[in-house]
């Protein structure tokens, strides 16, 4: 690759020269992304590979080959770059996901996931750190502080929603889907403010005032957050209805749409949020308001826009992690206590394991007594379900490390600063390849009334993305029961009946939303026709 | 802004504080995208009024806030960067644009596109290269070199595709929309052989070995760029239609679609051709092929995700030169010579005044002779049109001015290079406002017949851009005409059957096109339909 680089470099008359470099590597993403999405494609029907784990692969044997091309020279182009990831490639990934999730399902869970999200990453977060602590000084690896060692809980116990989603099918497996993914976005943020705190606090003398104090951080994180995502999605909402009813453009309705979503997590990165909770809400409100005020060309593009952009994201950041894996200078530093590096993997896999153990079962437990109908309860094999889907750490856990263990701008060269980078390079690595490789048979055998539903999806050739309509099935659903019914919803079966704590909340909350909400904001029946206005001629357009 | 800046990075615990500069930039970026689409949006029934003059007004007043809170020091943050232009706001325009255009109407005027665009080119070229050097040595502007004096000329010869595209219509004057942004696009390859051929060449002695090197140096950059293009747009199609054939993935499909244009884009510039062609090409052959191989969804999502995309890059590029416009840095060393710069750029502007007039106006005569029918004559209300349309000068030219003036890496403290960037800025800001102001009433005063079809399109409430529906249009016609008669195309008005030569050319392609190409790559009525496939269900699903 150098060889090239620099052969170009070389070439007369270059406009732009000092921009070829870029254009080099930017050329060599584009063409792996392209062979990623076509051969992801045709592995698809394989039941053990998924297309995380196709980018990872080809990640991997780029790697190599940059590194024999290159003579063993490490090559800069290559190296992980928390800036790309927070800013460009996580936003659509998490948006993405509150737009398409099946806002029912997840606001029905909606405590059981705080538990898991909030709690269960405390646990981990206490688990990890002892035993790192404990180990680690055992192992000899070198003077790490008491700062250090909370790090590495935090970084440990940030879970990869995005290949969470990539494993579980929200079709197949609902309840799992909504507890594991909904945990995810909430475990993030638990991580970056468990994360600040031991950046910013001073650690020698925990207090129980610090104590309140970071509870108070948190739970400040979590509202401000949610709120800020919230009132952007209504601000979009009321911009379109406002502005554009009778005289729609579907590219300005396109493009408000999704600058209004990465304005608020920009926003929310300003203020030091959780830019993740900001935008996984404001895709819940756009696709419950604003998207109900559009064309139906605009429906139709920004369901497929944004579920494109955070697939393209997600094999970007796969095929990175790949990559940059292989990037010899962190190896170098290493290399003489290969054994060592082992080593550390091994405990923290083995710690990681133990800390989802440690609150899956003891949580599950707990939400299963405040659940009356046996239908809600989590059964102890969706709970092994939820612990393993939840073991694979991701890009969060690679951002945090270099954060934590690099020295500002270049590479630290201290060895055990190193050492915890190579450490968390092999566990993300070997927890996406062999965790992910191995959850979608587990799901299969532990959850056999989803393999049958999951064969007739898979003879459906489509992408599991592609399949997910969550709004046309969620409307449906709930346009039926609002039509049989309109002041009192009509309970569709035994298990609605039963659940009558959290359909209270829901039946209240649909009162408020047809009485103040949807009048503003508009939303599905809330958006006044006009015959023959621009909407309706866009739509038999496409029909 | 800068208090703000520092404000926020004293603030402790802060997660990726190395980020947060450009966090916040950002966010203001953003904040102004979404100001100028909701004002556009308002001020859309105004008749001077366009987009980019909104975007550049706005920009401004933020220059002048910027500059008043900063108490007149300069910002870096919103310093015009030629990689961020290049690589990744031109392509998605010059895609869509691509994509969007009439090929009819295009290829019809191939000749004439071609003519302009580069003979055209390099007439302008060479005027405003001489009065420069005429001009500004009697003005005692400073030690310039005939390089500079050439790359002058370059520079001012590239006009703004960018601009052309949104003061044009190409449902209201199809024929002077083809010229003249056809000419934009084969102009920009024209201004950047000569702009490399400035760089490189040893322009000291011309002799006609040169000049037969610079013409054969264009012809290959021409014809290359075209074929990968091209090349780029089969290979999608191919893909597409071999590999997707009944089990498509709308997200699958979109992402490809994209990561390929932009591929072909990204290895045009590998190999020094020129992307804005290959790019451009390439739109045209995917919307004749692979636009038709894909799902009903994929279609209406590419059709609107590529226009949203080039919108917001639109945008964003007079935001970025109106922002950029008022950087202190670059006005303080010329300061003191006001009058000086001011001086240049009325020169610079008189002259690209009549070097475009010393085009348009001999080879549309040329052109003229050619044609047999009075309907394709350019009568001379449209040359004048044609003539005050390719006026405006954009980001191009900011680019090259600051490719040639600009030392590598930071800004040059020479005066005459200043005076060369603040005057390129004031003739860009200029010619974008005046000429871009003055056009739209231009063309409704010159071109009556449109003024009906104007008024008729503007009581539609909806952007010039989507109400631009290529596909549907062209496509129905050509289908008509086929269906009429398959082997010889019926013809459908005396216009046609006295263009008979470019009939002629188009009735072959269209043999050659039927029997070899489309049943190899795909393409309208040559994607087999499978009942019930996918791509029936998904299309049910959005009727």
């Amino acid at each position: 690759m150098a060889i090239d680089i620099s052969s170009l470099f070389a070439k007369a008359g270059a406009l732009l020269a000092s921009d070829h470099t870029s254009v080099v590597s930017m050329n060599l993403f584009v063409a792996l992304l392209c062979a990623c999405i076509v051969i992801g494609h045709l592995l698809e029907e394989n039941r053990w590979i998924n297309e995380s784990i196709t980018a990872l692969a080809i990640g991997l044997c780029t790697g190599i080959v940059i590194l024999l091309t290159t003579g063993g020279k490490s090559s800069h182009l290559l190296v992980f770059s928390e800036e790309l990831f927070f800013i460009y490639l996580l936003p659509p990934i998490i948006f993405n996901a509150g737009f398409q999730v099946k806002k029912k399902q997840f606001f029905h869970n909606f405590m059981t996931i705080v538990l898991f999200g909030a709690v269960g990453t405390l646990i981990s977060f206490i688990i990890i750190s002892l035993g790192a602590m404990q180990f680690f000084k055992k192992m000899n690896i070198g003077p790490l502080t008491i700062g250090d060692y909370l790090a590495i809980g935090a970084i440990f116990s940030a879970t990869d929603s995005v290949c969470t989603l990539q494993v579980l099918n929200q079709d197949e497996t609902p309840l799992l889907y909504s507890l594991v993914f909904g945990e995810g976005v909430v475990n993030d943020a638990t991580s970056v403010v468990l994360f600040n705190a031991i950046q910013s606090f001073d650690l020698s003398h925990i207090n129980s005032g610090i104590a309140l104090q970071l509870v108070g951080n948190f739970l400040y994180l979590f509202i401000s957050s949610t709120m800020l995502g919230v009132l952007a999605g209504l601000l979009s909402a009321y911009i379109i209805k406002k502005l554009y009813f009778g005289r729609h453009s579907t590219d300005r309705e396109v493009a408000l749409m999704i600058l209004m979503a990465y304005f608020s997590y920009m926003l929310a990165e300003l203020f030091y949020l959780s830019g993740i909770l900001t935008v996984f809400f404001c895709g819940i409100v756009m696709s419950h308001y604003t998207w109900h005020n559009v064309t139906e060309s605009s429906r139709v593009t920004t369901k497929h826009a944004f579920a494109t952009l955070s697939f393209v994201a997600e094999i970007f950041i796969f095929l990175y992690v790949g990559m940059d894996a292989l990037d010899i200078e962190k190896w170098r530093v290493v290399s003489d206590s290969l054994g060592k590096s082992v080593g550390v993997s091994a405990v923290l896999l083995g710690l990681i394991l133990l800390g989802r153990a440690a609150f899956v079962f003891p949580l599950s437990f707990l939400s299963n007594l405040t659940k009356k109908s046996s239908y809600e309860k989590v059964d102890w094999k969706q709970q092994v379900t939820i612990w393993w889907a939840g073991l694979m750490r991701g890009a969060v856990s690679m951002a945090l490390a270099y954060n934590q263990f690099t020295s500002s701008g270049g590479f630290t060269q201290l060895r055990e600063n190193a050492l915890m980078i190579t450490s968390t390079i092999t566990v993300v690595l070997f927890s996406t390849v062999a965790f992910g490789l191995m959850t979608k048979p587990l799901v299969r055998i532990l959850l056999p009334s989803s393999k049958q539903l999951t064969r007739m999806i898979s003879s459906e050739p489509s992408s599991p993305k592609s399949l997910i309509l969550p709004f046309l099935n969620n409307e449906t659903e709930s346009e039926t029961s609002q039509q049989g019914n309109t002041s009192i919803p009509r309970p569709t079966s035994l298990r609605m009946l039963l659940s009558a704590p959290s359909h209270t909340v829901h039946y209240y909350w649909r009162k408020f939303d047809n009485a103040f909400m949807r009048p503003v904001f508009g939303g599905r029946g809330f958006t006044p026709f006009v015959p023959g206005s621009p909407t309706e001629r866009t739509e038999h357009q496409w029909q």
